[in-house]
């Protein structure tokens, strides 16, 4: 998607050890109105999919999901959640996940009552790295007993292994910007190009294993 | 707002000690109608601010905050982070806010570049208790300089003092309904009607710190 790729180029910051910093448009100032375009691209991309649920995780794909699920009929949005609070009692799915960006193992939990058999999902997520997250979201979805109907991230780091993982495995992942190189030193992005193959240089691979 | 009200009334749980939970619609599964005329309300509730930018904290807040910021021109909402992670570098504002719910102590941090003295805000979160959130994000707008412009909440407890207390400092406060009593033995809850003074029932006063 130009207009994502066009705003990670200007505004994203290139940091050491694969950190790409979107902070001033995505994930702690948020421009509604990139969301909003970046909602009727998902849309584009998913259409024929009976989508009739948006799942995301708190706190980053909040906003893109709740700006996404107007494109998709009003579909209402659950976030699954980092850690047990006293609000949330009642059964629930639960899963371990590692973060790239934090280095740390956290329980993520959606609440049982708000996702099942009838539902035919869309996950959202605003980075796609190693997939550790995402598994852990596809999970859920399979406990739940509802239909993955595919997988919407904004920026994918087409250097990690997440995104070719999750392809290989059948999901219908589509990604708004691909990052296929980055260059702490000089600020360089590189984008995959629309039906370019991943690089071909070794990925860099890590676990999602604690 | 009778909406909101309704269905607080419907899709609502009234648990002990002071304890709403709201997660059908408002922060764990969204409905995102909701959400919208929600903004719609906040919007005509402060038509005449010149309000250029909302202000949340995660994660409940980040949804409503989107929605809202449709109706205020796209403005772009920064959301107050909860924790430090190595994506968030550079100078920021910091604050340490108790939290009712959760029962412990975070620190919460605006990056300095995305908040200054141009802004007019609008403060956004989805309850107000105690008022301790609110107190570190009006902290945290005065330290940049900006003007608060307003406070939109979603679910005011009315007997808890947040509510009493940034009146009282001259704040624009509006809150989209106002629980002024909840009895988790017949799950009744009732509204403060529009006009009508907080009860007069001692408030539950708790403190800011830990």
């Amino acid at each position: 998607m130009k207009l994502l790729e066009d705003r990670i180029q200007r505004d994203g910051v290139v940091k050491a050890e694969g950190v790409l910093k979107v902070d001033g448009f995505l994930n702690h100032r948020i421009d509604i109105e990139l969301l909003d375009a970046m909602g009727a691209e998902f849309k584009r991309l998913f259409a024929d999919a009976p989508i009739n649920k948006i799942l995301t995780i708190e706190a980053s794909g909040i906003g893109i999901a709740c700006m996404a699920a107007r494109h998709f009929d009003n579909a209402p949005v659950v976030f699954a959640k980092k850690a047990q609070s006293i609000n949330l009692d009642g059964e629930m799915y639960r899963t371990r996940i590692q973060s790239f960006t934090h280095g740390k193992v956290f329980d993520v939990i959606v609440s049982k009552k708000f996702i099942g058999p009838d539902d035919h999902v869309l996950i959202i997520d605003d980075f796609l790295a190693n997939g550790c997250a995402l598994n852990g979201l596809l999970e859920i979805v399979e406990a739940a007993g509802a239909t993955v109907e595919g997988i919407g991230i904004a920026v994918e780091k087409g250097f990690q292994p997440g995104g070719a993982s999750l392809r290989e495995r059948g999901y219908h992942l589509e990604s708004l910007a691909i990052v296929d190189a980055m260059d702490p030193t000089t600020g360089q992005i590189t984008f995959r190009q629309a039906g370019e193959p991943a690089p071909s240089h070794e990925l860099t691979v890590e676990t999602c294993e604690a």
